[in-house]
């Protein structure tokens, strides 16, 4: 039993662990099942064990010298091969599995390896055909490497402005790439700064007839994986340091007339004829776009996962700092420490809820992916998949936002929540910060995401007014919309703070706040459209009130419902689901309480004790969550080697690590290699001062 | 006229330029008046006209070379003499100007000069006596460096727990230091790290008889100014890399048996004779800790300052950039600014309304605390000397969370409104971001800060109830208190969404609002106390509702009462009053929008009706501001030099000046120096994976 879960080392974190409700080591073992467990033991033990993961306490690479560490490290994995195909299509999970336990270890390294393996290997599979089988063995076995070029200098979230162009020229039975300007350079391409050879390159699709066939992608060399310097007519570089990730070499190209076989393109959506006309299978290109909507959700449900891995290496930092951190007290000589407090339980605490909530949720978000990509490979045609793409789509484009921010604001109460201490580069919390930023702004921008989904929602409303379709989706995010009038006369009817304390009356509130603010962004939308706004400046004139708050508040709802139904579920051990309904109500509270305002402009609540009500059972929650807190953090703490801060080791030690690693760095106690600078050459004060 | 303001580069911003409703160099003249002006202009030309303080696109500087570069940047300062004591004394505000400038350009410079200068040389001659005058002597020439030693590894909010040790010993007239462990190690000192040679140190002061008379201050020295190794009995170190301001040198020390001289002793408010009694010229220990709180406000004022500057320079980032980056549109091929999304506008321009009432605010308080030192100076001891000292203490104590809590958050949201590209390096705005971060937790703690005004605020019940004082003081923050009871039974009354953009309305709001959470911090503490709770539990439970928003209410009641003001003032040019109106109006009602629920809980909001006009207001004042967005920051942002972002710069030539800079950056375009590890070396897949 639970062999591969290793007992904690005792200290002083063995106070909070004897007063936990909970065995640890059960929730863990629930929630991941054996088989994940002894995976992730295996992988983060072959990092371990291997001396070129080793790291330096106080470690201060150039930049030049991270890249190549990544790059050897990513190599090493190649070696290891910890995960084959077969396990892969075995238990998909696997893959998620290990990003995570690469994450947790260096994100950069997580991202070199997936943008070599699934972005380029995985899009060239999925958009090519049998003719590009070689492309992907070669970056399987490394003779080559691959990267994803899509967005350019002047072009992001809008896709189909992006202006590089395919010309195709039936005398070589070739295509022609080129780059009009530098503001069309592919911009930001990942494995592209210095290691990439080949790059599946997004272009436009040009016929000889002159016409445009749009956006296509290719795959063009762009390196000599002899010599790694670039091919004749491409210009290729490195755009420098970013604010994280700096292990991952981000680069730019442009093509200048470069000739690539015709069959290069990748001709699953459209293909061209030796003698240069354009064939497509789709005859449909809504279906089309059905399709690859789908697709792109799971980059953004991969997305919502790493936002979560975050949060937890950040709160395991900070919540057992602050078991271990003891700070004032009832009298001068009896410090205590600073969890006890309620104002640092209401800053932390919430945050645990909700990377308990966001994990589950992405695990189940997985699952419904998985469906829709066999429903892909089954070449299933019907209104049910086309219906779950969209569904899916509107989820994944809400849920990404939700996650990294939710992420980027904990990670950021952590780093505040360990004092200064949390400033130090060696509590890694900056670190966690900085590799999680780039979450809330690639694969879509946040904000412009969430329109995507408060589209689909709104969408709804014109289904059911227009068609007098019955509202229901595949997965079942928005079928309670279908009681939407009568939703709409519901109130909170809480009658005191331990009412509140169940998952249940959020849930409730949710259900109420989807429908207002749908039916306050339907109005909205219908008002600014009567004033003779187009259907562009209407749609922008009502994000702010309320489509953006729409999008989030449907997909807190679904995070929430799912949760709440999870901690309920007769699968979920009796011994385990009073900590987890206390999660789960603490953390729809706590995220509603972001929406106070609007629940009382709306009518939903009425009168003082209603928020009183919320409020008091909010700070009861994170008092009764307080001892279960360490814990919690146990479930989800890789091994102290991976999580590489001595302010959250597992034995507690705070101090004796802190200092340890401190004075386990270079040079620590040596003066400065300039000492003479200071000794000798002293200024003449105002020697330089302008006469005046 | 406007001499010293240079016309800005022409491109495409003029667009905007041209839009604005006012005149940039009237409002710059009057904010900053032509002496400030002349002067800044006079400290951005020397840096930018010295090679030393030149920078490297895309520079990748090891830690050892950040701290080279800073300290020779910093003794460069001491040639520049860019202010006399006299010039300071003449006009206090230049320090701050000189200090703004240099922040501009670096904070870890401005933090290393600072520290140096006022942190050790202002401590010695404010807390010591005509014995001391050497050390500073000796520190303005650099013929050694200080620093100011009070944080221990184990201690940083409670100062009072500090452990380490100065024992006067009568036979040889000396103290004797010591740490007694490690956790007593002074730890995070700023320029401790490489560089000082003398620190200020606080300790535990014990006579020979046994006693010990609390923390007092210490001029020790700790390095060989000839040779930068530590003194005997000293171990002192670098803590290594942070998140950011690493070009400054943080350390720790360690004391074993340290002797110093009597004399030694920062002896104002307390002394040791030759044989060893305990003397203070302080009566009343009450009126010693009076002082002394208003004397720790200077260091939180210059904090508030110091955000409010990050938050200018990544606006100025941003905006630029909102302002010529253009991303979809109504056609295809008409793409606009994404400045003129709605969003945008919302998620950035209320900043730059909170960037100038707080800079209005910063300022102010700044007179505020010249007026509390010239007290000070002049040993007045009166009863409003005094007063005057705990306003400006409760006032400080939460706009310096605030401010930096603002600043925090509006760079991270420039940094995700840039996209991709604030994700880069050479944007800045991660460096902006990471070395505005420590102002959340240094000087205090945000969230202990804010128990002090919180504190403040209801001690004036107690007086109230129990003194029956009328409730006035010497800056007037509270004064409207006195109005209780009549302000509790106020409404929100703007009748439409016109009559809410005036910034009278949120401030009428923030009156009820302070009262109302006044009203329920008291009640709550009562209730907590009457359960049996002491003062300490009852504090701490008391905390999260709802002292910290009273202390967070009532400074930004503070802050938008005073830009209220200001922009109705009769010196406040009627050419600027209609845009300085807007973002007074504009900062109260976004700041306000953070209390919604609390004002609907209680009572002052009611209805739908209240919650649209505030919000269609908020959303009018932006698109009203978003003509006048560029110019504003024109008002404030630095020279390109300074700014040091391609995204930012002035012709606004984003694309252009974001390619070059790139191209700038070392080796781009060359292959990496670890080329053949990728051509030659190949990993055989699967090589190292166990045998299962």
């Amino acid at each position: 039993m639970h062999q591969n879960l290793p007992d904690l080392p005792s200290g002083p974190l063995d106070v909070y662990r004897k007063k936990a409700s909970f065995n640890w080591k059960e929730m863990a073992t629930f929630l991941e099942g054996e088989e994940i467990i002894a995976f992730k033991k295996h992988v983060f033990s072959v990092l371990e064990n291997d001396p070129i993961f080793a790291r330096q306490p106080g470690e201060d690479l150039s930049l030049e010298k991270m890249r190549e560490m990544t790059f050897r490290r990513c190599k090493q994995l190649f070696r290891y091969d910890l995960i084959t195909r077969e396990e892969a299509m075995q238990n998909p999970w696997k893959t998620t599995a290990l990003n995570d336990c690469l994450g947790m270890y260096d994100w950069s390294l997580a991202a070199k390896y997936s943008l070599n393996k699934w972005m380029f290997g995985g899009t060239v599979l999925n958009s090519g055909s049998s003719r590009h089988e070689k492309f992907v063995q070669d970056i399987e076995n490394m003779i080559t490497f691959g990267c994803f070029a899509l967005t350019e200098l002047s072009h992001g979230s809008n896709t189909r402005a992006m202006r590089t162009t395919a010309t195709y020229e039936p005398e070589t039975q070739e295509f022609v790439i080129n780059s009009p300007d530098f503001e069309a350079a592919k911009f930001w391409v990942g494995n592209l700064g210095k290691t990439a050879t080949h790059a599946v390159v997004f272009a436009q699709l040009f016929t000889p007839d002159g016409r445009c066939h749009g956006l296509h992608s290719f795959v063009i060399q762009v390196r000599d994986p002899k010599t790694l310097l670039a091919t004749p007519g491409v210009m290729v570089g490195d755009i420098g340091k970013k604010l994280g990730q700096n292990g991952l070499d981000n680069g730019f190209v442009l093509f200048h007339n470069v000739r690539i076989p015709r069959e290069n393109l990748l001709n699953k959506t459209g293909d061209v004829t030796p003698d240069g006309r354009y064939v497509t299978p789709f005859k449909d290109p809504s279906k089309r776009f059905g399709a690859s909507l789908g697709a792109l959700s799971g980059g953004r449900a991969s997305i919502t996962r790493m936002a979560v891995i975050n949060l937890k290496l950040a709160l395991t930092v900070a919540l057992r700092f602050s078991a271990t951190r003891r700070q004032f007290g009832p009298t001068d000589d009896q410090e205590i420490p600073v969890l006890e407090y309620q104002l640092q339980q209401w800053r932390l605490i919430p945050y645990l809820a909700a990377v308990y909530a966001l994990d589950h949720f992405s695990k189940s978000l997985f699952k419904n992916f998985v469906e829709f990509q066999i429903g892909l490979m089954m070449k299933d045609n019907s209104e049910r998949q086309a219906e779950l793409g969209r569904e899916i789509h509107a989820i994944s484009c809400s849920s990404k936002p939700l996650a990294s921010w939710t992420a980027q604001r904990g990670i950021q109460e952590c780093r505040e929540a360990c004092g200064g201490h949390g400033y130090l580069a060696i509590s890694r919390l900056g670190d966690i910060r900085s590799d999680s930023d780039p979450n809330l702004t690639y694969e879509g921008d946040n904000n412009v995401l969430l329109q995507q989904t408060s589209n689909y929602l709104l969408s709804w409303v014109s289904i059911k007014h227009q068609e007098k379709r019955r509202i229901e989706s595949p997965v079942q995010s928005v079928d309670f919309l279908e009681g939407f009038n009568s939703i709409l006369q519901d109130r909170f009817t809480a009658a005191s703070e331990e009412d509140c304390m169940d998952s249940a009356v959020p849930l409730a509130a949710y259900k109420w706040l989807v429908c207002f603010l749908l039916k306050e962004s339907h109005t909205k939308l219908a008002q600014e459209k009567s004033l003779g706004l187009g259907d562009f400046e209407a749609r922008n004139n009502s994000q702010v009130y309320f489509c953006r708050s729409l999008a989030l508040a449907y997909v807190e709802h679904t995070v929430l419902q799912r949760f709440h139904d999870f901690t309920r579920d007769a699968e979920t051990p009796l011994s385990l689901r009073p900590v987890l309904q206390r999660l789960a109500a603490l953390y729809g509270l706590w995220s509603l309480v972001n929406h106070m305002g609007t629940l009382y402009q709306g009518g939903y609540l009425s009168g003082k004790q209603s928020a009183d009500f919320i409020q008091n059972a909010i700070l009861k929650l994170c008092a009764q969550l307080k001892d279960d807190a360490v814990a919690l953090v146990d479930v989800m703490a890789p091994p102290d080697f991976i999580l590489n801060s001595p302010l959250g080791r597992a034995d507690g030690e705070l101090y004796k690590n802190l200092w340890s690693t401190v004075l386990q760095g270079n040079g620590v106690l040596e003066r400065p290699s300039w000492w003479s600078e200071f000794c000798t050459d002293k200024p003449v004060v105002g020697s330089l001062r302008p006469k005046l």
